[in-house]
């Protein structure tokens, strides 16, 4: 008899992302005692020493529920039962800008920097499944801001030195929860996640049902995908751009970034509109304010000139066609 | 006093078209009688004598419900109204493969194609508006296969030698109604439009309106620019990936594709995945059935080569990796 196949599927996902990692290295479990987290933990204690590998588990208690603390506690109980070796807690204060959902992720992250600086983890795992990464694209389309903003969450990233994965983006929700239960472990249930101020709580129990029910069931993983290919074409466009946008970077005094327009107008489209929202960045405007009714009104200078003065740009700039190239600066 | 600020907005989005099309063009409008075509064939007779353009206008009677005849004969006399000539009717019968939304839009188009040769049209304007296009994305969301399947419908396209163009794209529907009622017309509301048979019917009573809840209000308008800047994104990848198949490209007896491994590898991922569904499609592999599961499949032979012994596609075919290169043909 092997595992109940909720529980092996979790465990061939955290054993996938182990065998990249260097024998003896420490990987950490970020664990927040929900079911994702909890059933990843287990896995992670699991596999880690059938790989040579340590495994260590981290909680963050970010003190914004009544009992958070004992919380906390009782997750660090039940991943040092779960066998990973040191469990602990780290307690944060949420008080930084963007709201609380981004003063809670920032905190979060700090700590687990911490944590894993001082066990010199190769890796943090984080728990994110199917499901999250559906509730991000969603999230995503609300920006309208193209590609990027629909590539949802990368499956690694590293946040100053520190290495995170997400081994379990390719498994739905229902899958962790039904590990959990095959292993006896009680997840803890936020209460936050059914608290509808969130906007990922109300895409999570009106939007994507919504989709299943209109579209037909396997929309959380057509989101999921559609996310991966997009990410790689932003990687590949955003390249591109880079690429195309330090050949044609034409300094010019008085001007905080320029491009000549020789060359700009035979880029396509995707790569010429990255190019100048990257001269519009570089100039100093805001690239959560400068959107892309802005970067088509520059683009224009390039492929509909009729003798515009400028483009008014956020960040008290402008663009302007001169002497070849297009200049941004202050207006 | 001017006109009402609706009509106003699409005879402006329909004087921006006419101003591309060459002077004493004639120009058709597509009325089906409902509020987004017949906003636009009024906005085509205003606009198109004052811009030296000819208008006419065809209604399509596709003879799926009783009484569509009379139906058509009265859209004509509305299109005679307003001053579009000739305007005329083309009964069609659907009867084409894909179920009925694909055979009852292959036979429309027949039929406009039909009428746009014989009256030497410079073009077909269509009515879909916004919220046409935000329903496209979310139905091709359902689809998963990245960004050409999100870029929705394209502004301007061409069906044999007859160019299409979609004046109203960036207008939404509250828009053309409003222009309707501003002008006395009244527009026909199609049954089909609320028959929840139809995944786009569904898309709009339910899955629109569950994210305009969940997200906030310009959904509709996020979805639409969102489109757009995808189609930017996949045909610049497109093209990218069609020049570095002719450079990759190296026949070999007895497979029907094959490209080399050299080169290959160093592609971006967004661009080699292309490389490789085009390989597999030149091999016959069909397109609607060839998934990114297979894709990726035949990448892990390139960036994952551990000695696979092959991958199996759709259509009876196979890849291989030998002889450096990658070679698709029959099993």
């Amino acid at each position: 008899m092997g595992p109940d196949p909720a529980v092996a599927a979790v465990r061939l996902a955290v054993r996938g992302v182990l065998a990249d990692l260097p024998p003896g290295a420490t990987v950490v479990a970020a664990c927040s005692g929900g079911a994702d987290s909890l059933a990843l933990a287990a896995a992670l204690a699991f596999e880690a020493p059938r790989a040579g590998r340590s495994a260590g588990g981290v909680t963050v208690d970010h003190g914004l529920q009544d009992g958070s603390g004992e919380r906390a506690d009782a997750v660090v109980r039940t991943m040092a039962d779960l066998g990973l070796d040191p469990a602990g807690s780290i307690a944060v204060t949420v008080d930084g800008p963007g709201g609380p959902e981004n003063a809670a992720r920032d905190a979060r992250y700090k700590a687990l920097n911490r944590a894993a600086e001082r066990l010199e983890a190769a890796a943090v795992l984080l728990g994110h499944t199917q499901d999250d990464q559906a509730e991000t694209v969603l999230l995503g389309l609300a920006r309208g801001s193209g590609a990027r903003s629909l590539a949802g969450m990368p499956s690694e990233f590293r946040r100053q030195d520190v290495r995170y994965l997400r081994p379990l983006l390719g498994l739905n929700r229902a899958t962790t929860r039904k590990a959990c239960t095959a292993m006896g472990l009680e997840p803890w249930d936020d209460p936050h996640n059914v608290d509808p101020s969130y906007a990922r709580v109300r895409v999570r129990h009106e939007a994507l049902p919504a989709l299943e029910r209109t579209l037909g069931p396997g929309v959380a993983e057509a989101l999921a995908r559609t996310a991966r290919m997009l990410r790689d074409d932003a990687d590949a466009l955003d390249a591109l751009a880079a690429r195309a946008y330090t050949d044609l970077e034409a300094p010019e005094d008085g001007y905080s970034a320029a491009v000549r327009l020789e060359g700009l107008g035979d880029l396509p489209r995707a790569v010429r509109t990255r190019v100048l929202r990257m001269a519009a960045v570089k100039a100093g405007s805001p690239p959560g304010t400068l959107a892309a009714v802005h970067v088509d009104a520059v683009d224009r200078l390039v492929t509909a000139w009729h003798g515009q003065r400028h483009v008014d740009l956020p960040g008290g700039l402008c663009a302007v066609r001169r002497h070849g190239k297009l200049l941004f600066g202050p207006v």
